[in-house]
């Protein structure tokens, strides 16, 4: 029995990424995926939530982020900078990555989605952490280091960072992210 | 006697800020700034170089850049920080950072005019520092700071980032950048 629901959102997530949120149409992904666009509801409920699914992170979120609202400071950075790396470097996840950022771009839906997740997923596990006053706006630029270093990796593939490894990136990001979690 | 040049820009600028490059046409810039579509050509040359002009930043680089090359770290951090946010929080740039963002996630054309101009211009300034063998790579993660706070500021409007004044900004980043340039 072949894996439908798989079946469709690999084919969203590859029309999200090519085309954006606004421009996709579920008739559109259903084609692509060689069903009728009422199983895409059946499975789904709404194009919303078909797009959540398709460029939701392969890595559980609480995974990611647990150590870091338990771990001392450097050890928290590097281990932010290393999984984010991780997750962002896979062949999975570039077309996830364009998906989010040219959906979000381009759709105010879709910006409130990544918003939503960032808010809710990134700055609330460093907020766990607790401290100082300002420590959404710390979240926040610490979110702004990462998204960057996916737009300038995967998105424009600036040469220096897009041929760096894993390593090379860690050394020197989170010394920098470090700042933030004071 | 009008300023059609001007015309023709402030058009192109709203036009690649809403639809991104390659959706757009000099016929439908012509259009809304009322011109002939030859008219385009005449002053521009080419849809690439009105691309340039329309999404060119307001301050002359060299200006925005020269402090970086020669002042202390801490100064230069905070300087390159300050001048990115008046830039980017100027009404003028919100449509010109959306132009570059959304064009750049869409086409490989504009990405690769984005990545041009982050080599030569950014890159450029602060590899003139000198210093050590990964200053290209140091250089590339300040960049991708700098466009990550612009994503989440203006692109998505992340609250503690998009609501945050200029200062709160420049006291928190600038430390985190100041890292990169050591």
């Amino acid at each position: 029995m072949p894996d439908t629901r798989g079946v469709i959102v690999v084919a969203a997530r590859r029309r999200f990424a090519t085309h954006g949120y606004d421009a996709t149409s579920l008739r559109s992904i259903a084609s692509d995926a060689g069903v009728d666009a009422a199983l895409l509801i059946h499975y789904f409920g709404s194009k919303e939530a078909l797009f959540i699914s398709a460029v939701g992170l392969p890595t559980p979120l609480p995974d990611l982020f647990a150590d870091v609202a338990r771990l001392p400071r450097r050890r928290a950075a590097e281990a932010l900078v290393r999984r984010y790396l991780e997750i962002a470097d896979s062949e999975h996840s570039r077309n996830t990555m364009l998906a989010l950022v040219r959906s979000a771009v381009s759709s105010e839906q879709a910006a409130g989605l990544l918003r939503r997740f960032l808010t809710e997923a990134l700055l609330g596990a460093i907020a766990q952490r607790g401290g100082e006053e300002d420590q959404a706006l710390r979240a926040s630029l610490i979110a702004a280091q990462l998204v960057g270093i996916a737009m300038l990796r995967h998105v424009l593939r600036l040469p220096p960072l897009a041929e760096a490894g894993p390593d090379e990136v860690v050394a020197l990001a989170a010394p920098a992210i470090e700042r933030y979690l004071s």
